[in-house]
């Protein structure tokens, strides 16, 4: 038996921040690490360009997401860690299940509907204002992604199920038409508990927000924005509730249960904002020493990195060139012999 | 001054007959062999995915349509002869073109507004019904098969202009986006005087009226069709009218002008229905009898012919991949350095 694949994606539009790491690089790298899994990780920085144009911007952030994976230490033997542009098999794909998918299914995406209802709301006479063909059609780029790989489980938030939802109708669609089991059915693995961070104003730590903390800033700038971090009025002496404190949930993501326990009680005890604020930075600051230095390192050596996703990519072709050439035979655009 | 760029693409989904030779194929090879211009033929084999999901019928028309073109003398120095489906950089620009595409663009296209009207007409509730992002997004892949190449000219019919036109505006948005001249804007051309054949029927020779005369068809497969022509009933020694004839115009369209007017003299001489039959048979027969060895020759290797065409892909793909990667750059989808 083969292993189970388990394919994930990571957007290119941002600069990593302590949110994503928790909520999603951590389990991640840690899930990458099951012999008994074969992880695929790509950067997905085709789809970013649906909401990027700014060239700078989608090539830096490129740059910024694999040093940050690859700094956190993921096992590129093990895991296939590859960037979706140098992949050519994937729009290849994208256009065989064009061919196969309901257009009625687009016009469900969530996606998309939330455009057209923004659009309505504003008062626009056309509801496809603004909306891209790519931001329309990007769900079938997404199963291309998925069923290029024969992914078994993709992990998503579940905003994200009906993609993959979409991704098992067009390739049950092109099984079914072409009479052969060409693409495994993906399942969406959704984590419940997914941890979210709060931001430096309170709300969800996002890059939507401008409120993040950049995974990899400077120790000035690390001190800076956990100084920031909004806290209420409470004078030091005063006990505090830790629950409903952002600084002590970013903490806790990051310590032992040991450490967080005694946090809770400094809190208890009325520990100062100040204070505490100057011993959960020494804690970041100490626990992200290291990979910042391999990241700092690695964003000096941009040649390394493409070595890196060269490599990666090799891989993921040994396995997409060989599906897309009997995926080609199968709708009759093979080679003459 | 680099050549004017010609571009042409051969739908793949039918068998040619007469009426597609007298149409297209014998001017389009009369195009390419003018030396001040650098022609492009391709099979347009990921176009006929949205219509025909027989994966022998699409396999069987791309051999029989690239032997013709070869059998017919395209100088396949001169022009570049490629099929699309070999050149994975156009799938590629199709997703660069679709995030500058604007969705009501497509909303606007022809063949889909005729297949909305369709399901309105038959009375579905699903305006959708039955309509693939394939035929829904394929201008996009029609405009990445012509600005792959930064074509100047495509030769189309009426009913094509707005294809080209939305090309353009592909073209002219990632130009501005983007900050560059990385595209030419395309220019339609249309041919007023295309000869449309009759079929067997006197209605025009379609494969959709299942009325047409294979251009390859056996003598003996071909004398049956002509004498199928649909004539009228009246009898030898009667004066005949041969502009209303289809068989006359069948036959004008491959006859010098001398011999069209002789036939036109015999025509008002009363003819018979059968003589004239013979006399075209006979005629088209003599005209097709040394194209038609060379097409059942090449029919009979088609190792060939996938030579001929991978040298056609070398050289389209020596067009396409410096411009792809001076796409991706554009983006912001370049290699680290």
């Amino acid at each position: 038996m083969s292993k189970t694949r388990v394919l994930t994606g990571i957007t290119t539009t941002g600069t990593p921040h302590l949110g994503n790491y928790v909520g999603a690089i951590k389990p991640a790298i840690a899930a990458s690490q099951d012999p008994n899994v074969q992880s695929f990780y790509f950067l997905a920085d085709l789809h970013s360009l649906i909401k990027c144009q700014d060239p700078r911007r989608v090539q830096e952030s490129r740059l910024e997401i694999a040093a940050t994976w690859l700094a956190l230490g993921l096992d590129t033997d093990n895991a296939i860690f590859y960037r979706q542009s140098d992949i050519p098999e994937i729009p290849e794909l994208t256009w065989l299940l064009s061919c196969v998918c309901a257009k009625g299914l687009m016009n469900r995406a969530h996606a998309y509907k939330a455009a057209v209802a923004e659009n309505e709301a504003a008062g626009n006479l056309d509801p496809d204002k603004g909306i891209t063909m790519g931001l329309f059609g990007y769900p079938v780029l997404m199963a291309a992604d998925i069923l290029m790989f024969n992914a078994h489980k993709v992990p998503v938030g579940r905003d994200q199920i009906q993609h993959i939802e979409m991704a098992r109708d067009m390739a049950g669609r092109f099984n079914h038409l072409y009479k052969g089991q060409y693409f495994t059915l993906p399942e969406a693995v959704v984590d419940e508990k997914v941890e979210v961070l709060g931001g430096l104003d309170g709300r969800k730590m996002s890059k939507s927000y401008n409120n993040t903390i950049p995974l990899f800033a400077s120790e000035k700038k690390l001190l800076k924005l956990v100084r920031k971090i909004k806290t209420n009025s409470l004078e030091p002496g005063e006990p505090k509730d830790p629950d409903t404190c952002t600084l002590f949930q970013i903490y806790s993501a990051f310590a032992t249960v040991e450490e967080t326990e005694f946090m809770r009680q400094q809190y208890r005890d009325g520990i100062g904002w100040g204070e505490a604020k100057n011993q959960v930075f020494e804690y970041l600051n100490e626990h992200l020493r290291e990979p910042r230095e391999r990241y700092q390192a690695l964003m000096e050596d941009p040649g390394h990195i493409e070595d890196v996703l060269q490599k990666g990519a090799e891989r993921a072709r040994a396995e997409a060139a060989p599906l897309m050439d009997s995926l080609r035979q199968a709708v009759g655009l093979g080679r003459f012999h």
